[in-house]
């Protein structure tokens, strides 16, 4: 099922979606024209922004919708649709408009990050589909760039791959690239993404050998000194020395894997730079967030292993993320804005469009949604807007077609840039409200003004 | 790279893995034979027990673990290891033996949930591919047995999927349906595992229509009444009213998403018994966990659907588990056990046996893990043991062919055994210890007793 291999993405489905396109087929409804909309209802508990990911994943997978025989026997054989539907969906092919916000871009509460215009029919069946991969991406992505924001001009390396389902942990080292980190550990990441991929020795290395010395000794041998000798199995203090003692003062790393990092980091640095090895880098890794790696910035630390925390989103494993009918065609043609009322998931109808409103420093001042206008920074519209600002909505897929072609690094620059415009206060790691406010501009209430 | 397909799983890997391997083949070690132990130091906090899945997946995808052509291209293009090894690698098969809990079964800290005895080469590179499977369904199965628990005989139905990327919600399916759910959302984990499937329609296909009556009467006219209707797109009162107006008494059930489930279920309940749809089922969804389920119980409803918190582990996304090398042949071929001795992340050396000790009415006391015995269960070992004990380590692969031939209804059943076992402050939601103690017994120590 990935889309690497061209393998059918149809079924990543959920049973509802195509049980209302078999009643709206019946019923007529299912060739109205509609909008759909990805975004989420808050960012998660206290964070001040949040970094948009999985969209070009995501657009792979969208051209892999495909039902094949094997989805439609499934399908038949479990009694999940009627025959009109199984022969509409053999011939599935996704022919509306995407836009969305290109990866690496911030985003806030009310963000329209996807916005798919088609018939419902087209569109309903993709809500899973997009859900998962943004949900997923968007979550390793925010976290990640707290990391990267908190290690400053150090380099984080990811190494989760191992706590996390084994498709995902690809997902996860394309996501925390895309926000600055630097390389992974995992391997399919670095061949399917081109993600630079690194790696050295785990403790087992050590432990397979007769002493550690023959375990430093046969890493020096096979990959010269530009190494990193892992220090930890027994005791740091002898373990350096004999770092240093095999590999000369030209050792490229050591890493520290447990204990008391910044105490231990301080101390490794003093005695390697007393054995001479003053240009022998420190990495440190074990259960590290954000958090200790700001702590950590006191330290000589030259670079951050980032495992556990990284791939589970740090906190907020899913960006919570939804997706939404926001507007739909009348019995009379016109496209009209629809939300449910239900108690405490309130949505706003309407077809978004979106831009980030700047000072004339370049620094970000609002996340503006326009609803219903034509384009948010076209002052035809009446809504207001400078030159200093930004739009966030790019074409994605027009008529079917793909037309979005940005590469990974483009979405990794872009998310230095957009990161780059927010207020100083965005890199802060205590809790607080998104570092700027969404505003609503309603087409009518504008013009009305 | 999904197993189901049968591509190669062998990049599922982290990059120090294939450098450990290639200084090992090239300094002579790399054909020790060497026994390493999947295990987890701890629970998640607070819980009392957690549930095994995801070996079957880790049997489909280690048949898949080989070194094709776009793997070994990889490998070379990106100077991963030097030829020997990539020769070494092109031939790769594992032909070792494996033990594990099997799928359903529960754990406790230390127990020893997988067992790799083959040369250190062979088994080194398998530690990404075992804990990715591991870490992810285990977690979700542990958080699924605890909503299971709580639901007693109420239906959990999962529909997570849009929550989690999109190949870990068809594992996360899989897992929970270990655990006790009953259905799940995701089609492909209908097809590819045989989980049954189940929906009916989103707020989007109320929206869809001209009012909630044309929605209601398709939805009845395309799956007859016994199907579920969403109540709570306007006005919950109305829309029950219109439910029985249009589908009769008969109707299978209304679903309530949102607002204060335990008062809104109580009531509707009121209001469908005086429409006379006495039988008429009340599903509740809206971001439930194992908490808001044990409290639901209180009240009239019929069947819950769990999402965010299921695939998300209920605030434990991964098990934590870890693979180490605990034992290996010396240089005069015996085998030895090893552990590093890291500050805060000790382990245990030693190959482990495991047995449950239960009492005469077979009630679980213990988790009892023997260190280089031969069979724990063996009286000739000198450990301590009942007829009421049972082994827990189930032969999986046997010199590289795997012989476990489990269905996913008996991991299934399993689990309910298994669980119905523990004390019954096992089923207890607020925070405590393992519901049964680890204890250590040395095959030397014993012997000398």
């Amino acid at each position: 099922m990935t889309t690497s291999a061209g393998v059918s993405t149809a079924l990543l489905t959920d049973h509802y979606e195509l049980t209302m396109l078999s009643a709206a087929l019946r019923d007529g409804t299912a060739g109205r024209r509609s909008v759909f909309e990805a975004f989420g209802r808050r960012l998660p508990d206290g964070r001040r922004y949040g970094v948009v990911a999985g969209t070009g994943r995501l657009l792979d997978a969208l051209a892999d919708f495909r039902f094949g025989d094997a989805e439609l026997s499934f399908l038949r054989e479990h009694k999940v649709v009627d025959e009109p539907t199984l022969e509409w969906l053999s011939s599935y092919r996704f022919t509306g408009d995407v836009w969305g916000y290109a990866e690496g871009e911030v985003y806030f509460p009310g963000s329209p990050m996807l916005i798919i215009e088609s018939t419902f029919a087209e569109a309903v069946v993709l809500e899973t589909l997009v859900l998962s991969i943004l949900n997923h991406d968007t979550a390793i992505a925010s976290a990640a760039s707290r990391m990267t924001a908190a290690a400053e001009d150090r380099p984080c390396i990811e190494m989760g791959s191992r706590r996390t389902h084994e498709e995902a942990a690809i997902a996860a080292a394309r996501a925390a690239y895309i926000a600055g980190f630097t390389t992974t550990s995992n391997l399919e990441a670095g061949r399917r993404y081109g993600v630079p991929t690194t790696g050295t020795a785990a403790h087992a290395f050590t432990l397979l050998h007769d002493d550690e010395r023959a375990a430093f000794q046969s890493q020096v041998d096979t990959f010269g000194t530009d190494t990193t000798l892992l220090v930890d199995t027994y005791d740091v203090t002898n373990a350096v020395n004999l770092a240093i003692e095999i590999a000369g003062p030209q050792l490229g790393a050591v890493r520290l894997d447990s204990g008391d990092l910044l105490q231990q980091a301080r101390e490794v640095r003093e005695q390697l730079d007393s054995l001479g090895a003053t240009s022998t880098r420190i990495v440190v890794t074990s259960d590290l967030d954000e958090f200790a790696i700001a702590a950590l910035q006191a330290g000589p630390v030259d670079g951050y292993g980032v495992g556990t925390q990284l791939v589970t989103g740090s906190g907020a494993p899913t960006a919570g993320l939804v997706y939404k009918l926001v507007a739909r065609e009348d019995s009379s043609g016109e496209l009209l804005g629809v939300a449910k009322k239900s108690k405490d998931k309130t949505s706003i109808g309407g077809r978004k469009y979106a831009f980030r409103r700047r000072d004339p420093r370049g620094v970000a001042e609002a996340e503006v949604i326009g609803i219903g206008a034509a384009a948010a920074n076209d002052p035809s519209t009446g809504l207001r807007t400078s030159a200093d600002d930004r739009t966030l909505l790019v074409p994605l897929v027009e008529h079917g077609e793909r037309v979005f072609t940005g590469t990974l690094d483009d979405a990794r620059k872009r998310h230095t840039t957009s990161r780059g415009e927010l207020p100083p206060t965005a890199r802060q790691m205590s809790r607080g409200e998104p570092v700027i406010p969404t505003l609503y501009q309603r087409e009518e209430k504008e013009r009305m003004s």
